[in-house]
């Protein structure tokens, strides 16, 4: 089942509404919802809709509030998300640190006290429209084991880099499990195997199957002990910078809210206007997409190029949805 | 076999000085190679020495240059390595991000035309030092096929991230690869497979036998897909931000020179400087630290944790050497 791009904005547009939105925020966020969905991101789009008003409902999210600034040190700000909701927030804190940029070359905005900012992705692609590249990163709650333990103690603290592009940015958006829950439901309900380790059975042995990795909660890390490290190293930074709440702050709390961010920008106006530029960039994706491929059907691709491809074709087809959750939404 | 640090030292600065080296120049590159070795990385410490001789014998390294300033977007500068010592640009362009950051709160050096860094970590630890946090990375020849693809064309682009501790740095130093090929060569010598997997054999199968990936050249980046999107992406922002050699165009080289790196830097006097933030360090830690461990002799450790202890050993007892590799030293 497909539902076209304004259909589904308009439905998140009048719950968001009957939530009690303003109009502009409203449109915003219904928009940013939609967008991950036409990406092909329904983990962080139409499927996690209903999660964000259950916590506008129980008061995690308060959708009136903005970020404040709360101390400047030059080119690195630090402000209060005011638990605001979290893709507003982010989306506005990018812009934030565009606009730092523009002035001063790089700009950094440290954001305490939001919350989940939904697709990560959104602020890479942000920055790039604005010809910027950026760094973003955020903290989660405590939900995956740090290499050498069993129990969840870090998070999976999802990264972001993206370099503006005429033919199409490049965006890398990825968190530290080498696969999400949201996946591991995927491939379970295909009745499909990974197609590489995800974790550990409860015997502690390395498995494919996402049926005991879900049971056992022990995702792995990408790269074992590097991406369990490069996890810890985002959670500091997050909490340190903004002066928010660590991931283990987060654990402490009933429910995910209140994390931690840091959005980082680069001038891309005198950087990158140059078609010098653009060459090198060209020549970088040519070089990688005439890599030999490893079999028949694989090839090499850039950091968002199927994006690019998902979301031309559901801009034409339609954005798949789960009938399930489309219906619970119209009833909303 | 072990070698008292001011020894190793003295004998570096000897070769150095002998190589032509100005004597503050020889003193600061025998001290960071030391240091190196003195870690426990001995792969960018006295066993990478020989070659970085080496690559000055060929030319490929001016001992004499610095870098110079090209350009400034306020707190964003672009530098020119020169072809200089590889340590010493970076530790001299961590020295300016430092410097930068101190009065804008964020600093960006980007350094074009330099040489291999040796040891990443350095200068993370050099930025702890400084109160800093810090992010830098490189870029590499092409030394890592991207996930689909067989041969290398990406690089492993080490990537590091430090943070200034009252009680002892937390700095992440890693690649975008699973193992180093000094890794691998060290599990071959002891007739020991990888932990992991590691690559890939020629027929295309993951497997742990560091011969095998040697012979094939098909080592894994961490998380597959991921980590090649990763050094994808750093490879982009080092070659853009600092205008220079990306992964393909150092691939057209000879050998590797010529590389672009990124130090970013930001302000820890503001930003660490209470006891707040200190206890919130320690609060991380602890709770990481509290994690049930997965086997009989794991436990959980924060990036750098066991650096730490092997520097102190180090100091205490002298640091191991390679009989051969130190001999060819002393013979230079």
């Amino acid at each position: 089942m497909r539902v076209p791009f304004s259909k589904m904005y308009n439905e998140f547009l009048r719950v968001l509404l009957k939530a009690g939105f303003v109009e502009e925020r409203a449109a915003l966020c219904a928009q940013l919802f939609t967008e991950s969905s036409l990406d092909g991101v329904h983990s962080h789009g139409l499927n996690r809709f209903p999660e964000f008003i259950r916590h506008i409902k129980k008061g995690y999210v308060d959708i009136h509030a903005s970020p404040e600034k709360v101390e400047t040190f030059g080119s690195l700000e630090r402000w209060d998300g005011n638990l605001g909701p979290g893709n507003l927030n982010a989306h506005f804190s990018m812009g934030r640190a565009i606009q730092i940029a523009n002035k001063t070359g790089v700009g950094c905005v440290a954001l305490r006290n939001t919350n989940h900012w939904m697709r990560g992705g959104t602020y890479g692609w942000q920055a790039a429209d604005a010809n910027c590249i950026a760094i973003c990163f955020t903290n989660t709650e405590p939900n995956l084991p740090p290499w050498g333990g069993i129990d969840c103690r870090i998070g999976n603290n999802p990264f972001v880099i993206a370099v503006p592009r005429t033919n199409g940015h490049i965006v890398l958006d990825m968190a530290m499990s080498q696969f999400s829950y949201g996946k591991m439901e995927s491939y379970m309900r295909n009745r499909e195997a990974l197609p590489v380790y995800g974790g550990f059975d409860y015997k502690g042995n390395l498995t494919c199957s996402p049926d005991e990795i879900i049971k056992s909660r022990r995702l792995l890390p990408i790269g074992y002990w590097k991406g369990s490290g490069l996890a810890i190293m985002l959670d500091l930074l997050t909490s340190l910078l903004s002066k928010g709440r660590s991931t283990y702050m987060v654990g402490e709390l009933k429910e995910e809210y209140g994390v931690s961010q840091v959005f980082i920008c680069f001038n891309g106006i005198h950087l990158l206007g140059s078609s010098f530029l653009d060459n090198v960039i060209e020549e970088i994706i040519d070089f990688i997409h005439g890599t030999t491929p490893s079999g028949e059907n694989e090839r090499v691709y850039y950091p968002g190029e199927r994006t690019l491809v998902t979301r031309k074709l559901n801009r034409e087809k339609g954005i798949p949805v789960d009938p399930l959750i489309w219906q619970k939404v119209l009833e909303m």
